[in-house]
């Protein structure tokens, strides 16, 4: 199907437009275009944006989804995190995936990196519900031939053009040497890019100084973590060779402001990053520690956090957060999408900007970083394809079933 | 006009309950209500909640919304808002101040406490919206005889039983010492509170010890300001003997998280305040440094900056959070409400729980704190009276009107 959307205002711009929707992607940019479409959108009175990418995410934990907050961090992952993860089937897995999903599409995200534990349960809901996404393919519970896992996992990426692989990593504290050094080997033999959660906690980076005398980052770079394209999640605690290294080898850095916030990690530099050179991108975290998959309170966090850690109203801009929040993200994981343009992906949302929290001002960059919300997106389009608009959802499958579904699980869990 | 509220889930209560509002107060709750009423309204799959309480705001400042953002405090204020602020009529305030208002009726908002300059517009703004609040009185522009103006303004006062007076002295570093106390002896001749911006950034507290060698709490308490009974604004940076004659004093603070981070003013140390047992409640400050009015952003940062702040995520629960954002502030202000309980005004909000981001967690607490958005409030009653619900506001004024004089106004600022 192809789409027009008429009268749009696309953020950035000041003429409204025409865009043309061939089939997946934005095929023409233009004051009047001729060409006659399956669908014509009339965009007056909104804005026209790329989608949001949330570069970190654990969809499934929508499952676990404020079981336990307000206790201390070890108390939080050893007796309700890990127990109950224990318990999810691959079966469960698949709902919670869908309803992270339905969220996140709901508030203008088009494209996940996802990032949790085992592969069929995931990788089925994210191609059913027409989403695009990088997956972490990560060991599996119970099993000690990691190179099966892996072989039979990247099995299920051959019939998606929606979806890219990736190895994960859980982390230092949680993978032996050997392991990462295997994985890594791995990647590069099958041509592949490396994630990683990094230097979350002041505990991980004490643990490693006491263990190796080395940062996290100086143990990764030792065993030749970065010699692949790497991402790494969170980096919190960096000292300012940690940030060389890490700009060095193009690490890309996400930033997951929320979740470090409620779990008590602490506020990453991304503004030290950004000053050097680093592709910072931006993700929700899982919703067992953040509470929700809401890039605007993610993009409101990674402005103005910064602001106040370097006592200085002027960094990290809203207009370098929209970037880290949508075309940082895509570039990280290599899609052509994350901004506007012709020939790019249509991964894109509309904003309804006829909001009282944004009277009077115009400008919308501003706006949007530092005073928008998850409802004001009215449509969100993933591929050429609406998967939302104006309160109905056109998903690959039934949201209502999946609600009910993980309801039924979590009441499971909480026996 | 009676109200009766059937199969309310109270927030905190397990039984869905009925609620009587008789006029502007919470008559009765019970299992069944037989009084007939003149409207019944079914709540059910709704959370019924007291409404926000936001303790530090100057609403006007909507007009002055995004007009410059991402530049240092210094050019901010100096470059921005006081020669714009300097630009603004006693109508051009009155029309701000309803903006403001709609906004925060909007978002849940049932009571305010209003500290902007000049006393006319913003009082007619008030009293005409509706919404409950406390206004602080402060010194006119152009103006010698504060006297004179305060005793103009609190006439403004006698004809409301929204509205209450204070006596607001904008800072240590706006007002000279004289003035501190005069102002400060004139409130207590006329038996009103007081209130104050304190120890927001670095330089004040740098400022006042060259100045006094006092850090400015120690230079208040020097003056008498704490004599009365007094709120203060920000407290970001404080030591130990600074919460301790805060405590000491029974002083109110007013924690306005947004605000602090996109000043870069910093974090302040809310979980100190709450362990040395001082009444904290929770404000946005103005929409120019913030950029909204909304309670949940504010909620979700008084809770979990702290648990950054103190890398401890136990730390300021969602239930702590909740009764900041609502009980605490009333009880600062004087007012018998924010509190769902019999013999209460009837400031109360009803929230849609039913709600992709909440699901499947049924901890309302957690839900609202750490997921929750504005926009999932569907009603809000202040006094008794319903000013907002399900898209529909039922305010003292024309909103499109208002609107489109905001619009007009900010295109003059711009120019």
């Amino acid at each position: 199907m192809n789409v027009k959307f008429i009268n749009a205002r696309i953020l950035g711009e000041v003429d409204l437009k025409q865009l043309y929707i061939k089939g997946n992607i934005i095929h023409k940019i233009s004051n009047i275009i001729q060409e006659p479409a399956d669908r014509v959108i009339d965009l007056k009175g909104k804005l026209l944006m790329s989608g949001f990418v949330n570069a970190h995410c654990h969809n499934p934990m929508t499952l676990l989804r404020g079981i336990k907050d307000d206790v201390n961090l070890q108390t939080w992952l050893f007796d309700y995190m890990f127990p109950n993860e224990a318990k999810l089937s691959e079966e469960d897995l698949y709902y919670g995936e869908l309803l992270g999903i339905a969220e996140s599409i709901r508030s203008g995200i088009t494209c996940i990196e996802e990032n949790y534990f085992s592969c069929q349960g995931n990788i089925e809901a994210i191609k059913k519900s027409k989403i695009r996404a990088r997956f972490g393919i990560t060991t599996e519970r119970e099993s000690d031939d990691f190179v099966k896992d892996f072989d039979e996992c990247l099995i299920s990426f051959k019939d998606s053009n929606l979806i890219v692989p990736s190895i994960f990593i859980h982390s230092i504290y949680t993978t032996s040497e050997q392991e990462i050094m295997e994985q890594t080997a791995y990647a590069k033999a099958h041509n592949l890019p490396v994630s990683i959660h990094l230097s979350e906690t002041l505990e991980e980076v004490g643990e490693c100084m006491t263990k190796h005398n080395q940062t996290p980052v100086e143990y990764l770079e030792s065993l030749g973590f970065f010699d692949r394209p790497a991402t790494a999640y969170h980096c919190v605690h960096m000292d300012k060779d940690d940030v060389k290294i890490l700009a060095d080898y193009n690490v890309n850095v996400v930033t997951c402001p929320s979740s470090n916030l409620k779990l008590g990690s602490g506020i990453a530099p991304v503004h030290t990053f950004l000053e050097n050179g680093i592709n910072v991108a931006l993700g929700t975290d899982g919703p067992a520690s953040n509470n929700s998959l809401d890039m605007f309170k993610e993009m409101y966090l990674c402005s103005c956090l910064q602001k106040a850690h370097f006592y200085d109203s002027s960094v990290v801009s809203a207009s370098q957060t929209l970037k880290i929040a949508t075309e940082n993200g895509a570039k990280m994981m290599g899609f052509k999408s994350g901004i506007i343009k012709e020939g790019y992906l249509a991964d894109l949302i509309v904003v309804d900007i006829n909001k009282l929290h944004y009277y009077p001002c115009d400008n919308m960059e501003s706006n949007l970083v530092y005073a928008g919300r998850a409802d004001d997106v009215v449509l969100t389009m993933v591929n050429g394809e609406i998967l939302y608009e104006n309160g109905k959802f056109n998903l690959g499958f039934d949201l209502d079933y999946v609600i009910k579904k993980c309801f039924e699980i979590r009441k499971r869990l909480e026996k």
